[in-house]
């Protein structure tokens, strides 16, 4: 055990098709390896978890074709932010009818774009961008993006996205007046939310912008209540049946008269525990003979798949990988001691974890191998295209209902 | 003037090949244009300013292959880190006994790559790292790597590279043993380093090193005093000479029996003022009627360009551009009212000024253009794969001595 977690907290686990993916191919590191069987299995337990709801993937959580594909053909919807995901989702063979456009910053031509492409949905939060939705996807529907006041997330949006009440019920009542159909309101409580009464003053939020808006003869209909939903990293995460009764109690609570239609937008719950990241390490050191903490370096770090280590938000599981045929090596129950995680660039921010406690073997050194678990979210899409000459992380697509047979999707990698 | 700087800092200006390429390409945006004619007066500026001193241009700031086949004509050295960098110096021209392996982060056979390469100098901080380079390249000229403890840089190193002056010492006698060719200590006190009493304390411990060494009987011959050097960005930064100045006057303290060698690595200092990046403005809002600022969000933000606004560290002057036939539009002399600016994905962090008290004319509305100056260090190379299926930033580079006639770089691009 080599994180930080408490005794209660059930550590992610290596799906076993990556595991045996892994020990057969040896694949060059650092490599992400992602179990499209796990993302299906994760995708139906929240589609159980929230009956009567639109389970829309966020797309920009894991783009891969294999990802999407898989989702399409199980009848997802996704959360689109570019004319790029659009087509990525088409290519996999979504229908447009099933694709929303939440992003809220949007040039007119990607709007055009996404028309084209049968978008049945838009998110904004300010009059230019919704004149520009008029103009150039007429008819469509339109949600209004609401600035909420939710508890810290472990990766918060801030005020980034979203207007305040007053301004999306003018908004929606616009909309209508362009001749567009205002379907509601969105909110997003931050990703990796791991406070289940975050929903509630956003669900409150968006009944005061239907009273606001009935009053003016307008009648919404759906509530999207963002992604948020949380993967078990170094804390434990609620499980999708958690989250589902804290948001169905939430709408109950302030619908009291009927609820409106639902969507949820997960992102991470689907993906990241599907990903486990194989990487090397470079270098074990100790910056003088009495230091305590020795320093180790990977050859993964921020700038080519670890962007959520920044400012040690996300602390990630890892595991030292026995060595070939030679187990006195760095294996997990040699004895540990604190380290210091880095990553392999010439910059000074391309530290992991400084100041998150890490132990690893004393035993570790150069050439090890170490597997970084739950990792197939916001990892190889955030890579550099080559800070320092270091490539974006390469990823391996594998499926393990078909392992044992073909696998249409197996060895397939981007990015190398 | 919209960059919050005080009267006294000249503003960073666009080199002028940089406006016509502009003017007459009108290029999509967003986009990195890098005038090599402005990249070779910077490098011969320091060149001059540091007679005497090897000058060594960091690949990592911007690996562009023209401005390494510029700066190889030149004749300048090339502080690299990877593989890649190697293969791109000598795409470029660049002889590899001119390459210095400046990271103390390489696998073994990163190592045999560079000696295969010709690369004549390796920089290490562990014994590891030390015996892959006996073993991958036997002779080689090593340095060690010092961490010493300078001011606050606007981007620090914190610990991340350099051992404690014994174990420099220890490695390079032991470099010694090993067959290798210890030639001296490299230090860096962090990029963008606007405090010229940093390298002080830096050549200070340089110096104990040579003192260690030279009673084991191994004779030191130089000093890598690494990059730091500083561009006029909201803060005016010390010329090349104020930086030369006061290097040489820690050297000359420190060495009172004569100076060894001395090599600087300026990145920033080279290529930065050659660069801007144009971009567009895609939404200008505020969250409620009755808020002071303005939500101005661009078409390029932390992910596709602006790495260094991480923290804010870096304050870029920002330029509206007049708008086309309409200067009622967003000039530079409108009115000017308090903004926070943000990127186009859906992630939170992606907000570039919050903090930063920034100000744009309040006619500034979606579709106009802002110069975003002194931007050809650390923007495109740090660009995401496509996160939120947004391309990494194209780069246009020219050549202003030739905009007149034909350029052979005109209109390269990258990323598109």
């Amino acid at each position: 055990m080599t994180t930080p977690t408490s005794a209660s907290v059930p550590a992610p686990v290596t799906p076993r098709a990556v595991h045996r993916f892994l020990t057969e191919h040896d694949p060059p590191t650092p490599c992400l390896v992602v179990d499209i069987a796990t993302v299906v299995d994760r995708y139906r337990g929240l589609a159980a978890a929230f009956p009567d709801t639109r389970v829309q993937y966020a797309v920009k959580a894991n783009p891969e074709p294999a990802v999407l594909r898989a989702l399409a053909r199980e009848g997802a919807w996704f959360d689109v932010a570019s004319p790029v995901e659009i087509d990525l989702c088409l290519d996999a063979g979504a229908d447009g009818a099933r694709l929303s456009y939440g992003n809220t910053v949007k040039k007119p031509a990607d709007i055009a774009h996404a028309h084209s492409a049968g978008v049945a949905e838009y998110t904004c939060e300010a009059d230019s961008d919704l004149d520009n939705i008029a103009a150039h996807a007429p008819g469509a529907q339109v949600s209004a993006r609401l600035l909420t006041d939710a508890p810290a997330s472990v990766t918060p949006f801030g005020r980034k996205f979203g207007c305040a009440p007053t301004q999306a019920a003018r908004l929606l009542v616009r909309a209508a007046e362009l001749g567009l159909d205002p379907v509601g309101v969105s909110v997003h409580v931050g990703s990796q939310q791991l406070d289940l009464t975050a929903w509630d003053p956003a669900v409150a939020a968006a009944a005061e912008v239907f009273a606001a808006t009935a009053v003016r003869g307008l009648r919404l209909r759906r509530i999207n209540v963002g992604g948020g939903l949380g993967t078990s990293y170094r804390d434990a995460a609620p499980t999708p049946a958690d989250y589902a009764r804290a948001i169905r109690a939430a709408v109950d609570h302030h619908f009291p008269t009927g609820a409106p239609e639902l969507v949820v937008e997960p992102g991470r719950a689907v993906v990241a525990e599907a990903g486990v990241i194989r990487a090397e390490v470079v270098l074990v050191t100790r910056k003088a003979p009495d230091d305590e903490h020795r320093w180790v370096y990977l050859d993964i770090g921020r700038y080519n798949g670890l962007a959520e280590t920044e400012n040690e938000a996300i602390a990630y599981h890892l595991e030292p990988v026995p060595r070939d045929g030679d187990h006195s090596g760095a294996r997990t129950d040699d004895a540990n001691g604190p380290v210091i995680i880095a990553g392999p660039t010439c910059d000074g921010d391309d530290v992991l974890y400084l100041h998150t406690p890490y132990r690893l073997p004393e035993s570790l050194r150069a050439g090890d191998r170490v597997d970084i678990l739950a990792t197939g979210a916001y990892t190889a899409s955030y890579s550099s295209v080559a800070f320092n000459g270091i490539p974006p992380l390469p990823v391996h697509c594998i499926n393990g209902h078909d392992i044992d047979g073909q696998s249409d999707e197996g060895g397939a990698t981007r990015g190398d």
